[in-house]
């Protein structure tokens, strides 16, 4: 059976060490999070996901998720007493609002639990995840009575929320979508449309779903300026808050997927559901982007949920299968064969398992102290500039994080040989599961556009030059620095890629926009690669600085050091070959019309 | 419904006009290999395939095979009576020798066979595929009598044959084994053992099933030296030719896999089973290698397959789907958004997907002639020479035809956004069936250490030095003309990388060998992108000179020339990237022991 352990020392390690979060003390919540706070949520909620969370996640997966006649939608056993549980602990609560019935607790506290979660039990994580989304759009554009109505019990876990955008026929391009929002004579909207690809659209682990749902008004623009933004609650909520009449939406079919099979991915079917619109009419689409972007985020996390539990159980099966011997010698002469951990080739696997985790676990937490201060830093400027640079972050996290994510768990697959292709072992559903992430909540491709095309260009490029002034002040202090100068010069290194493949996207985009849509992925993964290097250095930093002191654990900084040498070494060289793939432009790229791409006979 | 079209024009394009099949007429078996055969042949099988075969891949993936309370095992819907039509054609002949039945035609067209199959139903083609590799070993290996009693029944398909190796605790390293082989009086042996991972190992499509056994014999050494090969049939076969009694060796379960579901891999039991030794005792590793070679080769064809209908599908998507405009303003302006082709990145993943299968088909089919000219070239230098080069070849494959073939895989399923994770859309299959080539016949990691290990060593590292005279000399001729000459740059520029490469492993391997180790799967990916390379430039030269003569079909070689373009772009730039982590070595792979790796608390 598959292991999971969730990593709290490391956890504690990037808060506490590497983020110092306690020099944020003097921020609104923060104050709450003492480290024995953070002890304490890491530890209690790292032993729940790896206890209660991880030990169903096979099981989401054979069993899936049933459909009734009727309509309604049985999750796998134990999910439902699972979620129970993670209500009743409060486990979600605790990184939204006070005023609500949260915790108020910095958001790097509620990615902690993210990341357990989509770990332990991704297709799990994605009920109270999409509440996530919803909570954010309801705080941010929510009347303050449906603020009232809907928060406090979504909050709890009471009742769970949905994002309903994708059509048939529409996608990425919401400004094709058909379903109707009519006026009612009581200030709600008749809802009637299809909508599909609905995580978590209707399941039997909540009292009450709410929908929040996009849809056009009567005469409402044909284009992305003409959505708006409503609340469709599956019961009708009365006048004492609690779920009463049901309303007009329907789970049609489950979809069968490659993986996250414990998740119920729907088909709902609106035909005159009283539904509220949620902000301004035609607004919807900012409103939908609150929602997304905290979507997006968590989208990365399961990137770098679904590597680790790989990686933790390719290291556990590297250390007991047997075939071979070390080519440097016998390993253990006394046994027949040594464990695969002492083949180069395995051990290469492990590592970028492990410098990707770590690095992607930085990076997260980062993002998360990041979406914090865009909140609660105490002056306007570094408010925007916290969202600016989140704003850069986030295609990054997700889409950097997601394609290496899935590529490390194919990795780790790999360590098993062939019991890893066999599904009793667990590792084939790592890879279905983590393919996914790289296709929803907008596909690594609008990922890369939407950091190429929009985020570089914004203000001038204000926030990626400020990004390389950053990382530019990191890598001259560490080459003060003998343990960290090399590993700053390698970093340096990638870094000039970056900004080369910058100045070159500014030089010719403007003359052919197809030049920036040929490099944008890789682009992407430039910035991805430059920015867990990041990480790492200031990982080695943080390391160095606690050997000096000789602490008792020394090994744990000293396997940080390595690790971080081994990032340098490993994964920055890519970006030299994706800068030069970025400088061939568009002309190859477009050169073939649609005729030759058909197979001639 | 997903769809496949066998790509017979660019098949008899790299047969035809790249390979020049017509120039090898002296040789035996290649003089009936005439243009209109060629065509023939890959005309009539790429319909046999494309109508018969790919129909069913969906079929078997749904409903998988089923293995009753007596053993037997039932095929899914369809697959017993495609067999009856490929045997009652005659197709698993072509290649195989005329002594036995067989058509005697050269190699390359038993590899259009197989790639045809492979990519229309890779599961099914397992079961004629496996019969290969067991017919290549009792060809080489097998007692006259041996020979005659199976190799006809076996190539006309009324058998098929398996190759058992794999045991529940042993796998790559085959000296572990611990299946028994008791010598008879009658000459025969008894085995005994459980076999695991036996592809094909049984189902209702044939009259009888003959494995092909490694097992040891009582005393033998404890190593791979003490391993022998036996032939053992389902049922023994009687004095007349026909199976007779049932024999000790029986499907105790069939394995749940993450894809290929419609081929039974089966855990075989043998318990006393009647076995006769096939070549020396002691010699079955010998033995088992060229069962091997072939079936690895097999193995690199899937990988082309799989990525060959991910990519015809994923072009029939883009062409359809509708999604947002041009980067360049609206193509389609009437339209309410433009077809998903117009966008760069959907057009980068679609041009990877034909720069790979085109250049890999190029590869595989020259594969093929070095295959047959290791037989049949006039001179034992060149029969030499080309084994040589096919052992080289062989690891580059398998190993890096079969990352990249899932990698493209994954890509073409990323053309379908949310719809590639639907199981209907036929896109998780392709994954998913592609994922096994990396792993079995050798994992790719075993692929890596065969290449640079054993074959780039062997005789003083002449193969590779060969092999860089070869295409120093085509890129040496290349330049000297206009079209050709960028390319031929662009080339030279990643054989450098591959050559410093090489010269990185003899001057630091010696010293020590987990330098070797943790490059290894890197080197063999840069010699895979050089290889491609030059298959690249092969069928840009051949583009270009019959341009010059201004034919019918222009634009064929004209897409020719700007897909070998594309090539040079996007593909070779990471040779450089793969020799820069290669020359880190092995000092940041090796550094941590196995408590680093431990998850903390």
């Amino acid at each position: 059976m598959p292991i999971y352990n969730a990593p709290t020392r490391d956890t504690r390690f990037v808060i506490n060490e590497m983020l110092d979060l306690a020099s944020y003390g003097n921020l609104p919540g923060f104050e709450s999070a003492t480290p024995d706070m953070i002890d304490t949520v890491v530890n209690e909620y790292g032993k729940f996901a790896s206890e209660v969370l991880a030990p169903i996640n096979q099981i989401g997966d054979q069993q899936g998720c049933t459909r009734h006649n009727d309509g309604s939608v049985t999750t796998p056993d134990g999910f439902k007493e699972a979620f129970d549980q993670y209500r009743e602990s409060g486990w979600g609560t605790i990184s939204q609002p006070e005023e609500f019935g949260g915790q108020g607790m910095p958001h790097v506290l509620g990615f902690v639990i993210e990341e357990f979660t989509a770990t332990a039990n991704q297709a799990f994580g994605m009920y109270p995840g999409l509440t996530t989304g919803a909570i954010s759009a309801l705080i941010a554009k929510g009347s303050p009575e449906q603020q009232e109505m809907y928060l406090p019990k979504m909050i709890s876990g009471e009742w769970t929320g949905t994002m309903n955008l994708t059509e048939p026929h529409c996608g990425t391009d919401l400004g094709l979508i058909r379903t109707k929002a009519e006026p009612q004579a009581d200030g709600s909207y008749a809802i009637t449309g299809t909508k599909i690809f609905i995580s978590a659209g209707e399941h039997d682990m909540a009292d009450n779903i709410i929908h929040l749902v996009l849809a056009k008004t009567p005469g409402a623009p044909d284009s992305t300026k003409g959505i708006s933004l409503f609340v469709v609650p599956k019961f009708i909520v009365d006048e004492d808050g609690n779920p009463g009449e049901r309303n007009g939406v329907t789970c049609g079919s489950i979809e069968h997927k490659m993986g996250i099979h414990g998740n119920a991915t729907c088909v709902m079917n609106y035909d005159d559901a009283k539904g509220w619109m949620v902000g301004e009419e035609n607004k919807g689409l900012a409103a939908m982007f609150i929602m997304m972007n905290a979507a997006r985020l968590g989208v990365g996390i399961q990137g770098l949920g679904q590597a680790e539990v790989a990686y933790q159980n390719a290291v556990a099966y590297a250390l007991d299968r047997r075939q071979g011997r070390a080519l440097t010698g016998p390993a253990e002469p006394e046994a027949k064969a040594d464990p695969i951990f002492v083949h180069p080739d395995v051990r290469r696997m492990l590592m970028d398992g492990k410098a990707f985790t770590e690095g992607m676990r930085a990076l997260c937490l980062w993002g998360a102290l990041l979406v914090d201060l865009t909140h609660k830093a105490q002056t306007e400027e570094e408010r925007a500039e916290a969202d600016a640079l989140i704003g850069l972050m986030t295609p990054v996290i997700k889409g950097y994080g997601t394609d290496k994510g899935y590529a490390i768990a194919t990795d780790m697959q790999q360590v098993f040989g062939g019991h890893g292709y066999i599904e009793e072992w667990g590792m084939s559903q790592y890879v279905r599961d983590a393919r996914i992430a790289q296709i929803y909540e907008g596909t690594n491709g609008i990922q890369a556009m939407d950091l190429c095309g929009r985020k570089l260009a914004q203000n001038g490029g204000a926030a990626v030059q400020a990004f390389f002034r950053m990382i530019g002040e990191e890598i001259a202090e560490a080459k003060g620095n003998e343990t960290l100068a090399p590993m700053a010069e390698k970093l340096e290194k990638a870094l000039n890629e970056q900004q080369a493949a910058t100045m070159w996207f500014m030089q010719n985009a403007m003359q052919n926009p197809n030049h920036l849509g040929a490099g944008a992925h890789h682009y992407m993964h430039i910035m991805g690669i430059v920015t867990l290097g990041l990480m790492w250095l200031r990982m080695a930093k943080v390391a160095t600085e606690a050997l000096a002191g000789s602490p008792e654990d020394a090994s744990f900084y000293e396997t940080k050091l390595a690790t971080a040498r081994y990032y340098m070494d490993r994964f920055l060289p890519d970006a030299g070959a994706l800068r030069h793939k970025l400088e061939s432009g568009a002309d190859s790229t477009m050169a073939l019309g649609e005729e030759a791409f058909a197979t001639a006979a």
